[in-house]
């Protein structure tokens, strides 16, 4: 068995040691003689993963007691409506209505989406600049009677991530602030109490598709606009702790192991130093050369999704095929931008990126 | 390792080739050097899977060209939500009504989300004989103007089935047959044609929970109400071939085993030959006792879920620690309504029902 560096934005790499671990388990989880995709989600088994990940979650993201860490299905992309259905609801103000950052496509997503439920100002936008640098926080005209701030902390696509978190005036009397973090969760300290609500598909950083990770502060609970379907209302999948429909019991079984694993690394913290160190490697080759270019600006780069091209396109099916050979895999960037992408998640070690410097070297001496 | 006969009613057992096939393929799928939790969904090695898993389910079942698979997330209970969505929308007579027949539980649930989303008229219902008789098809006061007859072919908790697909003269003008089958799908042969929409949830015949199989007719596509979240329109998972958003990845490729595994063992006419035999052993040795009563009349009951009762309840007790010390494990009934329940999916051998028969005279002979 030969393992490749999965470079793939998402469904991606995990860590080797979960996978050795779902598979020894996977015809007897710890002497029940059920696997897990088996158990009963109501039986002491899943229960005990369930709460385990639960309690893992909110020790490695420090989530503050007044949050609710929601377990939900349909990624990002349900949630860009199962959002707004829950929170855009002029409870602030009795006119239901929400500012939304642009920065590249998935925030176009998310203002799409929610514009189907209810008033969107898009405050600010990437677009003034390319979508090569997120927009100067003093430029973002926001509403002070907004149900809510929404940002992508990470563009998984356009490869443009947030250096710091924006001060929206939440947790005062301002707008909440809500960030789709499918692409960044985990991937560096975040101070949870500065928002009102965090959600990611778990398929970059946390495990397998199929899962939705929620964190929304308690307070904003309760107002869901009333087509929300049933098993989509914060409040009920909070009051059934995640069961109200069967949960994704083996996504959260993986999830919860890739947690364990974090723990083991070090936690967060640990997770962000190494994170800086693989992107910084990376970018640094990048920059180096005269055969790749990086459209991003420093200062606004993704630390997980290093977004790049080659001078020539034309080299561009030669430098994919070298790479494929070497063991480098899922490189192609995302269909709708062209080049290349490298997704650097937690489980890609820096021997990954350095493999991948070594092969942008070797094929710039013969190409550049 | 020793295995338990697991009588989950959901999630529940799985085929051990199957699960010993996903452990060995864990890390390195077939050659890939990645697991299949780790593979984009867009790249050629999912796309396979996903591919294969689709025309194996449409093989299995026969399901008409003019019908599409839809692989969704969610499962039976976001369905409730997401079907009328889709379907109760007034397109037949301009006034959004559906019909729904009342057997028990599950679809109690069905019709109270459904009612958020327009009218229903229950046009039948067991609550006259106790929820022991499917209501007999004469008795049923349909409405010739409704979106669509709902019906759950098979009561999960009540343990009550249809032994017959009913005639509501789907496929000519009449409203179309709509059914929940997560519990009772690829359990035997069923004509697709006669339907207008089957969905299920997947934990129970198929795979892991966390995805929803829903095959529907074409023409009914595409009349979805504004509130529909995108991501949860049928038009949209059809035109995207259900992967508009992060396919379930895992989930997908288990369920593509678990098709595998039934056409091995003969098709789905094979599994119903089999699940009709270990029925009749289990309910035989149920009506051959004094100490155990089913509450569900023959010629109703499910072929899936066994329910049935100790005369005296403080058995219980005792009844399901003994199970447990033989290796029957989760035969308690469900909360709500209390008794002992044995599901005999597809996965469950005849073996571990002769088991269970065992134990229902082993007890017996000391308790009754």
């Amino acid at each position: 068995m030969t393992r490749v560096h999965n470079f793939s934005a998402g469904p991606a790499a995990l860590p080797e040691p979960v996978l050795r671990q779902a598979a020894a388990e996977m015809l007897d989880w710890r002497g029940s003689g059920m696997g897990v995709m088996e158990m009963s989600h109501r039986g002491p088994e899943f229960m005990g993963i369930h709460a385990e990940a639960q309690a893992l979650l909110r020790s490695l993201m420090g989530i503050p007691p007044h949050y609710k860490t929601l377990f939900m299905q349909g990624g990002a992309l349900a949630e860009n409506a199962i959002l707004p259905l829950n929170l855009l609801n002029g409870r602030r103000r009795g006119r239901a209505s929400a500012d939304y950052i642009d920065t590249g496509i998935w925030s176009q997503k998310s203002i799409a989406e929610a514009r189907r439920y209810g008033v969107v100002n898009v405050a600010a936008s990437a677009a003034d600049n390319g979508y090569t640098r997120v927009p100067d926080r003093a430029s973002w005209r926001l509403d002070p009677d907004a149900d809510y701030v929404h940002i992508c902390s990470n563009e998984t696509i356009g490869g443009l991530e947030y250096a710091t978190e924006p001060d929206v005036g939440a947790g005062a009397d301002g707008p909440p602030l809500v960030a789709d973090m499918s692409s960044s969760i985990l991937s560096r300290p975040v101070d949870v109490s500065r928002y009102g609500c965090i959600y990611g598909g778990a398929q970059k950083n946390i495990g397998p598709a199929g899962l939705t990770i929620v964190i929304v502060r308690e307070d904003l609970i309760g107002h869901a606009q009333p087509a929300t379907p049933t098993a989509f209302d914060y409040r009920v999948v909070a009051d059934n702790d995640s069961m109200f429909n069967t949960p994704p019991t083996w996504a959260i079984y993986i999830a919860g192991l890739v947690f364990q694993w974090i723990q083991a690394q070090g936690g967060v913290a640990a997770m962000a130093e190494r994170n800086a160190a693989k992107a910084a490697l990376l970018y640094g080759a990048l920059d180096a050369s005269g055969l790749y270019t990086v459209p991003v600006a420093p200062g606004h780069r993704s630390r997980m999704n290093v977004v790049f091209r080659l001078r020539d396109e034309r080299l561009d099916a030669p430098f994919l095929k070298g790479a494929q050979e070497r063991g480098l895999s899922q490189l192609k960037g995302h269909r709708s931008v062209g080049g290349m992408r490298a997704s650097i998640y937690n489980a890609m070690p820096i021997e990954g990126v350095q493999a991948l410097v070594d092969w942008l070297r070797e094929f710039e001496r013969v190409h550049g």
